[in-house]
């Protein structure tokens, strides 16, 4: 992204829609009801179906969620022309579920250019899981099966990094053989240059302009290519990443 | 794979090459003893490179596991020509490691028909992990992170189901929210029809023609599409897969 445009970018990157115990997004709701108070319509992107369920099945979960802050959703897949919908749109948000399905669908439906540009000119996005695995350089640093074929695995590149949602420390009881997660982006900066932010269940990244705070309770979990992971204690700025090496 | 193919197919599609407590191979090297007990030679394909480490590092692992049995390992990138090399081969045994990377790497040097070919003229072909993934129709129902971009997803296809290596139960004590291995199997067969073996750690599948059964201690889990997932004992005969719905 160019530095006149990520100067504007307004985005909130989220590990998951729910925490354990509780309800979709109510973890969230009140930061959400700051972050979008300028708009009351969030056109919703259903492309990853979780469990497989239908774009308005999933579209009414994210609407009954967003409903007690007074917002009205609607599903990408109700509008005629989707990219001019996205073109128009005061607030987009992307729900979790499948990251292949979700990135193909993007791209065949052509929305993955235009969702970039309008993120670049400030639309407020937000995305979970899924949605906010897109959010970086490449979708590479997902946990999901690859259920589909996407056309590529880049992403929108809103942030100049990765990211790892659902983050997960190793399980030291664990006698399980199969790779732990930090082994698997570890495997990942064999090949690829950029950092990765593991976001464990209730953080977020907030993105304003230049500024990417963590936010919520929890630290996350930082990989950097040829480095030891290390910690980043809630609060902390991430902007640096940008210009890792 | 045709029926006169299927008649003299050999392989050993195994879960993993290491089971907790045990060294490289050791839980499965008296079941290898006799599956290349026609041959001294055997071609390592080391692509999948686990944690990233070169093919010659990887080879001399694979060569250490399979001395103790009397086997000369060489690996296939040590070969001018790798395809010739899989087409004289007796024996052929992949290693685990990254599934994205062993495919992508499979089709660029050109290995991924002959190797096929060669399946289905009766090579004994050993697979372990990402190696016994690439036995299926596709490798969609991988567990590995998608590091890099192979030009497809459709692998050997010497089985006409699925496998899903390292297969793990739902943790019923966990409060993550990423999707269990169940779920995320329940998801890609919303989108593909083909049946997944789950292989816990310490089962292979014996194929010998027509035949496939489940051999080690353990039972294995079965996913069908638009049933509920169930069990199959050690011992089980498992061709009927191949002929489901």
């Amino acid at each position: 992204m160019k530095e006149e445009q990520t100067n504007i970018r307004k985005l909130i990157i989220a590990s998951t829609s729910t925490v354990h115990g509780g309800s979709y997004l109510s973890y969230i709701l009140p930061r959400l009801q700051t972050f979008f108070a300028h708009t009351d319509e969030i056109v919703f992107i259903p492309y990853a179906r979780p469990g497989g369920i239908t774009h308005d099945a999933y579209t009414e979960i994210a609407a009954k969620g967003l409903a007690s802050i007074g917002k009205k959703v609607v599903g990408l897949h109700r509008f005629p022309d989707p990219i001019r919908a996205i073109q128009n749109a005061k607030a987009v948000f992307t729900g979790g579920g499948n990251t292949f399905l979700l990135v193909k669908e993007l791209y065949e439906n052509g929305i993955m250019e235009p969702l970039k540009t309008a993120i670049s000119g400030g639309l407020s996005y937000f995305g979970t899981s899924a949605g906010a695995n897109i959010t970086g350089v490449s979708m590479q640093t997902t946990n999901d099966m690859p259920i589909v074929y996407p056309p590529s695995f880049d992403t929108l590149g809103a942030v100049s990094f990765n990211i790892n949602p659902h983050y997960l420390d190793p399980d030291t009881q664990s006698t399980h053989m199969g790779e732990t997660r930090e082994k698997r982006i570890a495997e990942f900066h064999k090949l690829n240059p950029q950092a990765v932010v593991g976001l464990r269940e209730g953080s977020w990244l907030f993105v304003s302009g230049k500024s990417i705070i963590l936010e919520g309770d929890l630290s996350a979990r930082i990989f950097e290519q040829g480095k030891e992971a290390y910690e980043l204690a809630g609060g902390s700025q991430l902007s640096f990443l940008e210009y890792a090496d």
